[in-house]
């Protein structure tokens, strides 16, 4: 039996490297770069030059790719009509995994549901996957015993609820920090965020700390938070009466930190600066 | 010397208090109801039948009503020509804080921008009134030594400082309860509430009782959130490229639980059911 893992980004490589220490499980070259390649070695992937290749011996499908992706991913699959198992666990809506899972279904592949929760983990108990519908279990045994955890939450036909979890997860974990920079950032261009650091001292006081952090770890990575705000305030407004502004908010202001793509030393005072008006990270 | 407190609320009345312990301080008896009364007796506050007579003999204002009132009060108080001191300390923004201090400096009061955090103070620390522009030093010399501390943050001609730091801090504590509440009613309300309690336990376990919490704790006054939600959204509006959308999302969310308004029993799972659409407090 093989996998094929779609793609060898930081969190595919993790689900990949897990799955392959059990299972020949494939990456497809085309179209990815060094940086690819190299977490795709590391992970003992086994490399086929082509989507076509790598779905000609597929049994099972994983998809971990950018949000905006997940359908584009899902089409070139059904492109070639592959019919064996197709498991999207990309952080997309409940809408927008229902619409993968036609995709392939059209083709006689058949869909499962899933939703990552953690980092790329180091050790077990730091990441789940988290799986729906018919076929979960099967898919769960194959990490069995992995680093990456895997969770059934129903076996149910159509289900969406581990994409719907997932939404609902970082509709949390994302947007509270798009929101506490935010705040920060609105006392630095009204000239009181000494003042706030101050209150915040005697009230709440995880929060300098917190919002620093938050500054450093997410910079770098913000421009790919934006999609997934966006499925996020998608979900929220298929649900009758639940606003859908906090995630385009956030997704506005992750944006703005766009221009600290791949900057890993961004100190918090320029992404403070940078939402506040005043940055110019990027515009050299 | 003497002061009027308008009005006796929850949080004028603490204020009023601390204010009653060393000065003559003032209410004022009419448009206002039974529990108005008692807080204010309970204070120490003196009685006065209507705002004129309160103007008459008041040196100083203090202004703590909602924040849809802040303009009102101001024009109310400007109607009789008051010429002595006017401490705005509600939850406005630096806009609307302007707006008031142009109304009353117009008959020739002197405008003190304030800003209160904290709750009603059980003890000196829990609560903080922040004062800034001319005449803040003096304001703040009223409550030396009182429960209610207060605060200098500048005496700049015009400074709204104190509350652009109210709408910096409310932006992020009360609109964060809203963005918690919010994520746990879409759960909710796509099936996997429990799921997402399980995944809580595991990597955030603060959240299912801070989730709860919050519900006891906001859905009776949530009602009285909404115009404060909107002040902040305007703040943000107000600085080029601060997203406004998470304070008007908190507002929606605050308003569809006006209907648990002055329900101190409210159970954690009505607010959720009520926010996920499936609610009916306030129905019958």
């Amino acid at each position: 039996m093989a996998i094929l893992l779609l793609n060898p980004g930081q969190m595919g490589a993790a689900l990949g490297a897990a799955l392959a220490t059990r299972h020949d499980t494939l990456w497809v070259a085309q179209g990815r770069g060094a940086s690819s390649r190299a977490r795709a070695e590391t992970g003992g992937l086994r490399e086929v030059a082509t989507l076509a290749r790598g779905l000609q011996q597929a049994d099972i499908v994983f998809s971990v790719v950018p949000p905006a992706s997940a359908q584009d991913t899902a089409a070139a699959v059904a492109r070639h009509g592959y019919q064996g198992v197709y498991v999207d666990a990309n952080a997309v809506s409940p809408a927008t995994g229902q619409a993968v899972a036609r995709t392939v279904q059209a083709v006689g592949a058949r869909a499962v549901d899933g939703g990552i929760i953690g980092p790329p983990p180091q050790q077990r108990g730091d990441t789940r996957l988290y799986l729906s519908g018919p076929g979960a279990a099967g898919v769960a045994a194959l990490l069995e015993g992995a680093l990456f955890e895997a969770i059934v939450l129903n076996e149910e036909a159509g289900s969406t609820a581990a994409s719907a979890l997932k939404m609902a997860y970082a509709g949390w974990t994302k947007a509270s920090s798009a929101l506490l920079l935010n705040v920060r950032a609105l006392a630095r261009a009204a000239g009181v965020e000494q003042a706030l650091l101050d209150e915040w001292a005697i009230s709440m006081p995880d929060l300098p700390q917190r919002s620093e952090r938050s500054a450093t770890a997410n910079a770098h990575k913000a421009w790919r938070f934006v999609g997934e705000m966006h499925e996020i305030a998608d979900t929220m407004a298929s649900q009758e009466g639940l606003p859908e502004e906090f995630h385009r908010a956030a997704a506005a202001l992750w944006e703005r930190l766009a221009a600290f793509k791949d900057d890993m030393e961004a100190e918090p005072a320029a992404v403070f600066e940078q939402l506040a008006g005043g940055g110019d990270a990027g515009s050299s």
